[in-house]
């Protein structure tokens, strides 16, 4: 046994081929089919990238609006997902309830769903266009308001802020939060994206497996970084904490929140935009303090870093959740709105994973006992 | 890119460790946690099972009616509960249903739930004591029928007919039902097992895992196999009409549901044990329809099979269709079974995989364009 050797975590193993994204994190470069995120984020909009995600072209002025119409018109809840929302118990996560909600959906397609590779995944859009009033259905109803339906003339972004204060937020906060959304659409073979290929390699639903990635991107080791920078912002509360702050969490070697990538060993490129909208709101919103700490904590940390040789920059955690609470929105709300985005990316995957699908069954290696005796109950001890 | 292999759909690849299952396709064995399928299924009850597969060791007379005491105090739906179920879309699966109500289930636990290695997932059991419940509940919904509350007199085997029928089974109807509940239990890595593992490897609760479990288990390549089995049986209607269908679908190049394994070689124990459940059910009821058409598809199959040397066994999913029908049980239900059993198995895939945990992250082989220029929308065609 002991001369078996394996990859925990399948890391560094190939479990497929894509086309889809590609993360260059040598050169600090993020491409989705080929573009390069700089150019989404500056040029399109969700929509568009969506699109791009699902057909891997970017559209045509015609099929960009015909797919936006198609979208937006899939916006409006049905009255049983508004009573799901509602008798969600109190004190659970709105994570889980959006795993729960995403599989209910499916049963008010204008399409048949099919267990099979041509099922048309592209045609309802539920799974993308739903999501935002969902969480923001959530939101109301937990404090005490009445839920907004959609508006078919607002971007994705611009409508998740309508849903979710009731008020048509201005073009410039409607396209940051559209933005966020393009950053965080996709990123390759992480754990949410490998368990929506895994369960769509069963051939089971789109719905049952973005329903399944919703559930791994919950755990605390994937999404939710964004939910504790914004805990540490708060902590750290002003720029002349930070530099005590960070020398003890790293003599308690407290893990810094946002700084440093599995794979991006130069900038992450997300992280230099989402930088640039965090400046904008704060000097449009007048409340610097988030960005000065935040800063000051990157300048801090990099200089103790540099003293070990080992340079870090800030990933995309680092400055979003700030950026989402300067556009109003309170911090449990920061995973859900990863999963609003990721859906498109989500399901790409599941496009491509049905296009040249093998069932995902890997091999356990087995360390167990063989052949034990059965043990008559009243002889266990 | 040409020389880059890998092993599509992890075929091959070790994913893990484990010591709760072992499948020995050679020797058509099988065993959880070193104790052989055949003991387990002749001497103990599904709740004992799940015991031994929670904690690695079978339990003592104490330990056993503890356990079974908190399982059944477990099995009542909360009113929400209920009504998510009644609200469920006409058309849809049970199985979706199951996905989003087991996620659901979560916020009314006594513990709480951790994001964390050593949350007590043992504790509450709802994700293995409720499953019957749901199902049952969905059953009779959609018939116009009440809701019927668990019995705690009940093996989880027989309180399942009793949620379904609103009729106590006899001893032997639930026995056998519990058994069948013990054969499904666990089969080591398999799609919906890994996918369990793969979301629990983020830290994301056991009901989130279990849920995305259910969405994997759901797709046709996995899940189902005993749905098509009957009917199948159902087409054939007849012994004298096995020969031609046979003749017919090997001409046809159709799948013959329910022979061969990918793993077993020799004959699947579980299926031995199914066959003889099958046949006191067949004698019982005086309805050996079903039996007879099997053993004679069996039959002349392994004959045309050996005709080209290949020899080949009926795996679990050729009679428990059959045997479930007998029992009253509507085909519909034959997967949501398949969860309902498995549930006990994920749990403990879900517990093994937090003790020894690294988050699966597997890499992908990018096949496709750098640096596409970026095209403006009146410029695309």
């Amino acid at each position: 046994m002991a001369d078996i050797t394996y990859a925990k975590g399948l890391e560094g193993v190939i479990a497929g081929e894509s086309s889809i994204c590609k993360v260059d994190g040598e050169n600090g470069r993020l491409y989705y089919y080929g573009y390069r995120i700089t150019d989404l984020a500056t040029r399109a909009t969700f929509e568009e990238v969506t699109y791009l995600l699902l057909y891997g072209e970017l559209p045509t002025t015609k099929q960009l609006t015909d797919f936006s119409r198609r979208m937006r018109k899939s916006r409006e809840l049905k009255p049983p997902i508004l009573q799901m929302i509602k008798d969600f118990p109190r004190d659970s996560h709105p994570m889980e309830l959006l795993q729960s909600t995403v599989n209910f959906l499916s049963g008010y397609v204008d399409h048949k769903i099919e267990h099979s590779p041509t099922c048309n995944c592209r045609q309802t859009l539920h799974q993308v266009a739903q999501i935002p009033g969902v969480i923001a259905a959530f939101y109301r109803f937990k404090n005490g308001l009445d839920y907004i339906p959609p508006r078919d003339d607002l971007s994705h972004g611009a409508n998740f802020l309508w849903q979710l204060k009731g008020e048509v937020p201005d073009n410039e906060d409607g396209e940051i939060m559209d933005k966020c959304l393009i950053l965080h659409a996709e990123h390759s073979f992480n754990a949410s994206t490998f368990t929506a290929r895994v369960v769509a390699s069963t051939l089971s639903t789109c719905y049952c497996s973005i329903s399944a990635a919703i559930g791994s991107l919950f755990g605390s080791l994937h999404g939710g970084a964004n939910e504790k920078v914004m805990a540490m912002v708060e902590e750290i509360d002003s720029v002349e904490n930070v530099r005590p702050w960070l020398e003890n969490a790293l003599a308690e070697k407290k893990k810094v929140m946002g700084m440093g990538h599995r794979v991006y060993k130069a900038k992450d490129p997300r992280s230099v935009i989402m930088e640039d909208f965090l400046r904008t709101l704060s000097i449009k919103y007048g409340d610097t303090r988030k960005l000065d700490v935040l800063k000051e904590v990157e300048k801090v940390f990099r200089e103790k870093m540099e003293e070990k040789g080992k340079p870090i920059y800030p990933n995309v955690d680092f400055f979003s959740g700030s950026v989402y609470s300067l556009l109003g929105i309170p911090s449990n709300l920061f995973t859900p709105i990863f999963a609003m985005a990721r859906a498109s990316g989500w399901l790409a995957h599941i496009l491509e994973q049905r296009q040249d699908n093998r069932l995902f069954r890997p091999k356990a290696l087995y360390v167990g006992d063989l052949d034990r005796e059965w043990p008559e109950i009243e002889d266990r001890i």
